[in-house]
């Protein structure tokens, strides 16, 4: 199966903590990398994780809070020092290029590379970016300010070719196209060769959802229902329900309600509040509603099938 | 003797590596925390090093490349959310508070501290702090853009009382302050009581020298002279020479001929290019020519006496 990994860079949230760094994750389709959120470090967690500042070119940022992009300025500013010569893009709520345009301009005399933004209303669900394997959707989430989370959607792939009955049935090339989406083959003595003869079917297309920073929002749930995995922050536990309230966060208890309403396959929870010395009791109250649930850790690689 | 003594919280260069922090050191002066440099992740590092933000109140910035100063949004923010109310001020060459006003104004909706910027041109040593206990003057530095370092020197403190012998010749309290200051002691008898009878010397006055990023600059050694520790960059081996001067930065064999020249007592050498898997190397070329050279790294914490 294709590569389609998540690695987790950052968990934690806006306080910093010895065991956290803000939060980043980087996802991995087919080796290109996008970053998602950009906290303070995303860079040298980036370097930790052995990946590669190359296969990098776009950026996905949910909100303008500083735990969620102060790590672009730097990693910016590295991929110059580097050398970079591809564009980078980077997907945000309005206001974004206005207050980082002049801290690049300023601390990047020469570009090696261009740095475009790409900025969003975050109202409604809309696709704001697709390339031939994947599409992403904005999910709008209700946070102090504007905030959205993302769909990250593999696009359905052609069957695949079974090439001892294509051959057997002497299918020319020219035929290979309509064969793989689903044509059947007719032979020019004039017989149908079912399609399912000839083609086993493709993967699945899989699904990653991230949702942070939110209240918690059900409606939500039929934008990524059935995805093969779910980021959700857990800031707080139910036991700080109050505070979760008042600062517009989740508790791990209803991040696994969310799971459970959207039907995911899997959870991760994290973007964890520093008042939690160890996570294990948010774990254990989110498994108490969600089996499938697991932490967020830094460093973590998740592969997602 | 009063605590003086330095924590390094980061000590590579600008590109990031899985071992180093960018620039950031705080010095801790009888528990007030001055900090010097505030590359990306500082915050981090000065959690991880257990100090206390409460007693941070005063930031010097060495010069305007992102691996110095990068961390501040971050570290700023975060003293807000914790409801920081003293004021904080940031010590820079020209141009900082331009850059950084709107990215606070915006991550900061409500402040619950001021932030002073206070703005200096790094043309001719100057005093830019002082208390009770300690200066800081500025060293003018020669990098590819204004830089400059820092001395840190407590100011001469008066000598001790000897309790045993005040109280001897009964001495009454409104003398103490001229003795320790030096003077001697006349008893109403009209016999005369040296001062060296009344008191012990006070401590010697400590001196921190901050040198980051320069080419090696041996003029500036005499307003250093006989600093009880000089950090110094090293950025390159003697080796890679040629690299160092295009870039302007000091090659470690230059930053212990630095130190001999300026005759230090101790020296520590940190700002290690990415490129040096390790920096044994750089450590062998100083001490060849200083013996009391140390590497830098993170989280050393580095008595000064």
């Amino acid at each position: 199966m294709e590569k389609f990994e998540l690695h987790i860079l950052g968990c934690g949230s806006a306080l910093p903590t010895t065991r956290h760094f803000p939060t980043s994750q980087v996802l991995n389709v087919r080796d290109k990398l996008f970053m998602i959120d950009c906290g303070e470090g995303a860079q040298l967690q980036f370097r930790k994780s052995r990946l590669k500042f190359s296969r990098l070119n776009h950026i996905f940022i949910s909100h303008l809070h500083g735990d969620h992009c102060f790590g672009l300025p730097g990693l910016i500013s590295t991929l110059n020092l580097l050398g970079r010569t591809a564009d980078l893009h980077i997907y945000s709520p309005e206001g974004l290029e206005a207050l980082m345009r002049p801290v690049l301009d300023f601390f990047n005399r020469q570009m090696t590379y261009r740095v475009f933004f790409h900025e969003f209303s975050v109202q409604a669900p809309c696709l704001i970016f697709e390339d031939r394997s994947m599409e992403v959707m904005t999910l709008p989430l209700q946070h102090r300010m504007p905030c959205c989370g993302f769909l990250f959607a593999e696009k359905p792939s052609p069957n695949h070719l079974l090439r001892e009955w294509v051959d057997f049935y002497g299918v020319p090339v020219s035929e290979f196209n309509r064969i793989k989406n689903g044509a059947d083959y007719v032979t020019p003595e004039g017989e149908t060769i079912p399609n399912s003869r000839l083609t086993s079917p493709a993967d699945p297309p899989r699904k990653y959802a991230y949702c942070s920073d939110t209240v918690y929002k059900p409606t939500l749930a039929p934008l990524i229902r059935g995805a093969n995995l779910l980021f959700h922050e857990a800031t707080f536990a139910n036991a700080d329900k109050a505070r979760a309230s008042e600062t517009f966060h989740t508790t791990a208890g209803q991040a696994a309600l969310f799971a459970q309403t959207a039907n995911v396959k899997k959870l991760v929870i994290g973007h964890f509040s520093a008042r939690y010395e160890d996570e294990q009791a948010l774990l254990n109250e989110a498994l108490a509603v969600f089996p499938h649930t697991i932490l967020a850790r830094e460093n973590l690689c998740l592969p997602i099938d």
